[in-house]
């Protein structure tokens, strides 16, 4: 399990060029996958600090299982490998970005939609859309 | 407080047309905001249900406060109101997502940042990017 420094001070956590992540109270962070390419948000799911550094560190995609309560290699069993092009911190490190380029089929959802996000929410009903 | 209903099913939760969202243990999910003529991902903060009943009600993206535990309508002292364009959730319905066209100076974070997101993460350093 990687550790992450904590920040010194709240200035240094918003404004230092160190990563801080502030994980919860069960240890995750929020992130946010869209597309590299075309922008198209794709999932949110959460990583713990292994998640993360395993992220970085090989480029691909890691997150944590909420409901199987483990670290998830996304792609490794679906094909659905998310190369990572850049990762990003919000303003106070509790959440990342990433943008990704999916592999395999190119989608994200385990629904076979290419995004996570695949309904809109209208009139208070759910509508399907691209 | 709004209730909203629970899915009947896995698969209603995943296909149908019913808004079902699924909170967590403190009775929030994730929302992530983008700006919708941009694509440019713009913050990513939480919700109760009633953050998301008055986001629905209103057109203006209402958040739940961690910090301060509250109800946070985005903007209601700093100007930075978030008209509410489309409102999408995910498969599991544990997250959504809100494009938004920010008012007042046009930017989402507090720091002053148009995005919260201003970091990026490079060879383990955080560098401030447009």
């Amino acid at each position: 399990m990687t550790d992450f420094p904590t920040a010194p001070s709240p200035h240094e956590l918003e404004h230092g060029d160190q990563l801080t992540p502030r994980f919860d109270a069960n240890g995750l962070i929020a992130a946010v996958a869209s597309h590299a390419d075309t922008g198209e948000m794709l999932m949110l799911a959460w990583m713990n600090a292994e998640a993360l550094a395993r992220t970085l560190e090989t480029g691909e995609a890691h997150y944590f299982s909420r409901s199987r309560g483990e670290l998830w290699h996304k792609g490794a069993t679906s094909g659905q490998i998310q190369q990572v092009v850049e990762v990003r911190v919000d303003c106070d490190q509790d959440a990342v970005w990433l943008k990704v380029r999916p592999q395999g089929d190119g989608g994200a959802c385990h629904t076979g939609a290419r995004s996570c996000f695949y309904r809109v929410v209208e009139n208070g009903a759910l509508v399907a859309r691209p």
